[in-house]
């Protein structure tokens, strides 16, 4: 048996932005006592993975190991950190950690599948000690985009690692604590001996700017504001929901939540405590009856969500509600990358409408709410770990990140997914990799990334559908003539006859032909017939489409 | 017969951008003589058109009307200009007019159709005349992220438009003519009746730089470069390839051109003069024999395209020649918004790898080709036309820069593609709304967009298929058992048995006990086991998929 060692195992969120789950070990090797820390989704695109309903990591590995498991604690309440928790605690069963407004969004998710109550555990920041096995942790506030997020400081007899969390560095973060750099000094002056540090913002090269910065802007934006004034952040992003209502407030206007996530959020940090001054709102049908020019609307839908408020908003009504002519529509929010097509789709129609757009191109109405460069330089200094192992990013933000921290004297290693790394020493050194992916939730169904079942449906929607269907009698010969249907597919091709007429000749002319031996042999015959219809489609639309085939033998 | 009048009517261009299309038309209202200005694509995706090769505009108004047609003029060799003129010429029949260098591109395409050496003429710029009915056109040289780009003076019995092409204010372009603002105002100062304006960087809020102003910044990057040195950038920007190529040559690095726009673009300039002293290059084999350092690959694929040069080398090899750890990857191009994804899948591929990474972030490797809004007023002013009509722009550009025009005193209009506008008095005015829309070349085949062709392929995506094949005899009894396939679909729900056992068993149920009357009736026959399909596929795997019926009738 091997020496004790502290291990490391990202099995998602590091190699994306999304889907974090990482792991940490101690004990001897292939023995070590697990703790988890978030448990988030990426969201599905069309591009990879369409139909799609949620992203998750493969969790398999930690699934066949749940003996080991210790516990989960989640730093914040994004979906990239608990989405997850719901779909997979039920393969897991170990007690969840979290902070009061993290653990109220955590608790709705698992009450929603029939969990108990109790699973999640609400605890306080430092010093507050959770012991999970050789571990104790503890919840360490830091500024980010979401109230009561938090590093956490994991203790293990190898020593102290301090897991970032999602953070930036921000003094005065409207709602939430700010950042406390005397606090992380005192936590890390004993000596770290790893810092596992978010990498969203690393090729951002200035410092971060404070929450409290926008709120000016926006103010002077609504206030000048003749119309309507609507405005999508995420909800989650509850500062900024407070910033913008407030905003809406001093110009006289009733504020107006639309939007499940914006209503549940609000809801959520109200009772939770940690937002106690939100401006009174209205219900959406009691706004009919006030002025236009005296209503905010807060909405979610910032990325161009189809189904989300702003997107319905900006196609026609939503809850009553009109967009008009002199209206104001407000992004106080980035486009996160790859989401911009759906942002555009909502600006155009919302441009038809002849409402005013503003969005973050000045960069007045929105501050990230991830350490930019600068910052991670000064986490680095405050932690002063041994080493520094970047998570959350990209391979890009992480290979960046990983050579800023070596470059400025730190023990660094790029470890993606399935990279288990032994943090005990020195160095960072890889013990092993463990195979790790994606699976999908699919309607009800989890399904794996590779099953083969997605990439079906890409190339049914590249390429598109025939079906052939033929029956055959006792002796094998060809009952009536072969059947086609297309889906997907041009009616016409360069015959100007209908490509299911040509198609269906040219199968049976093949049938008319083949002989006994292919025609008893469901294998050969359906190969053939592929074969055939792919070839006539070729030369008839300048396609290979997906060919479905249906033999039914009569007995 | 009403007075005769000059009209401006967008089929392509005026509402996205991309795959423009204007027509400008003088006569008696019905009967005005026409002139088409440029002819372009724009690109699918997997949102929206997916399996789709190229989109064009739905040019059936035009040529409803090909007799009236006089002739086509190019402003220049982008695709989104001249892409579908080998397309719908067949169906169009006259000359076309553009300059060496497009002429040289357009010809190419032409042929590749088969159509005749004579179709394009090649036309000296202003002042040579161009007579086309009641219209003299003259091509005006402006600067663009292209060889000869011009804008065209039409004149017309009703006064002089302007029709900007797609433009910059560039005095020092490194390739082709500068922006000329003394013939410009010259051609201008007996008065414009119309200014047709490019409209893409209107919320751009400073002025454009000069293309001269990469050349340093390249330089200073490639001389520091340590492994081989590949570049991107679009093809056709001949002036930043040449920029690239000349920072490669002064490195003491031999230059490879890689991807086929890559070498056919540069050959065309070449060929037409409008490139004189393009460095010497090698071919992709003879590179083998030079030392990495000493390489310069100029490479297609700035937009992340899947099968550019650029995407092949991420992955693994192209013609031979790989990247690896130290080398360099320069972006000298902006990512094109709903390009992300690809362009950031690329990234992360040459991170991998271990190749550095530059892209625009920075501002010094790239400037746009289009003008920026202080540009565009600096146009207004020197054109000084009676109106204003924004062209080459998505909604929310033509809404803005109509209102820029209007603010400084300029009548305008936003006139979206089907927006005929009558062009001859004070103000713009609209005469008509007609019939646009998209058109898809769909392998060999062109469909329309709402044909529903491409609309089934998303469902396919998104829903997945079930395919239903059923048999039944002369007395309408079946014969056998209902036969499911299914693709795109997971293998087994929530019952934990197959999903295709699920569904025959809960067919054969209804079959079983189908009365004899919709046994008879296919239509009625099809909806219910469509129906009870999809129901079972609710209750198993959370979704309703689409679903193909075969009903096979044993005479």
């Amino acid at each position: 048996m091997g020496k004790e060692r502290l291990i490391y195992l990202p099995l998602g969120g590091a190699g994306e932005i999304g889907m974090n789950a990482y792991v940490y070990g101690y004990g001897a090797p292939g023995k070590e006592r697990l703790i988890l820390v978030d448990l988030g989704v990426t969201f599905p695109d069309m591009d990879g993975s369409p139909g799609v309903d949620l992203i998750f990591p493969d969790m398999s590995w930690l699934i066949e190991r749940a003996d080991r498991l210790e516990a989960v604690f989640v730093t914040h309440a994004h979906e990239d950190h608990v989405g997850a928790l719901a779909q997979f605690w039920g393969e897991l069963r170990v007690p969840v950690h979290a902070r009061a407004f993290t653990a109220n969004i955590a608790r709705r998710k698992l009450e929603e599948r029939g969990y108990p109550d109790d699973t999640v555990t609400t605890a306080s920041a430092w010093p507050e000690q959770i012991k999970a096995g050789p571990f104790v942790v503890r919840f360490l506030p830091v500024s980010h985009s979401i109230p009561e997020s938090s590093a956490l400081v994991i203790d293990s007899p190898a020593g102290r690692v301090v897991h970032s969390g999602d953070f930036k560095l921000d003094p005065t973060p409207v709602v939430g604590e700010p950042f406390d750099p005397d606090l992380w000094a005192e936590v890390c002056e004993n000596g770290v001996q790893a810092l596992i540090c978010d990498s969203t913002n690393v090729f951002t090269p200035h410092p971060g700017r404070s929450e409290l910065e926008v709120g000016p802007a926006i103010e002077k934006l609504v206030s000048k504001a003749r119309g309507l004034v609507c405005a999508t952040t995420f909800a989650s992003n509850v500062a900024r929901v407070k910033t913008l209502a407030e905003a809406g407030q001093r110009a006289g206007r009733s504020v107006v939540l639309l939007g499940r996530a914006m209503r549940r959020m609000i809801e959520a940090a109200v009772e939770t405590g940690v937002l106690t001054d939100f401006p009174k709102t209205v219900s959406p049908e009691d706004a009919g009856d006030i002025p236009r020019d005296n209503l905010m609307l807060l909405v979610t839908g910032s990325q161009g969500e189809r189904r989300a408020a702003s997107a319905q908003l900006a196609r026609s009504k939503y809850r009553g509600l009109e967009l008009a002519e002199g209206d104001l529509f407000l992004f106080s929010s980035k486009t996160i990358p790859g989401n911009e097509r759906g942002v555009i789709r909502i600006i155009n129609q919302l441009s038809e409408k002849g409402v005013d757009v503003v969005d973050d191109s000045s960069g007045l109405y929105h501050v990230s709410g991830h350490a930019n460069r600068p910052d991670l330089e000064r986490l680095h200094d405050t932690v002063k770990p041994r080493m520094v192992i970047p998570m959350h990013g990209e391979h890009r933000h992480l290979r960046a990140h990983s050579n800023l921290a070596r470059d400025r004297g730190y023990a660094s290693a790029l470890a993606v997914n399935g990279t288990m790394l032994d943090l005990s020493g020195n160095t960072p050194k890889v013990a092993e990799y463990v195979e790790t992916g994606r699976s999908y939730l699919d309607g009800s169904v989890r399904i794996g990334a590779l099953d083969g079942i997605v990439r079906d449906r890409i190339r049914l929607a590249l390429n598109g559908l025939i079906t052939i269907s033929i029956i055959l009698d006792e002796e094998n010969e060809p009952l009536g003539e072969p059947w086609c249907e297309l889906k997907g597919l041009p009616e016409m091709g360069s015959s100007a006859a209908p490509l299911v007429d040509v198609l269906e000749e040219d199968l049976d002319q093949f049938l008319r032909r083949a002989n006994s031996k292919t025609l008893a042999d469901d294998d050969a015959l359906e190969n053939d017939l592929r074969r055939i219809a792919r070839q006539t489609a070729l030369e008839e639309i300048g396609r290979k489409p997906e060919v479905t085939v249906t033999i039914s033998r009569i007995q």
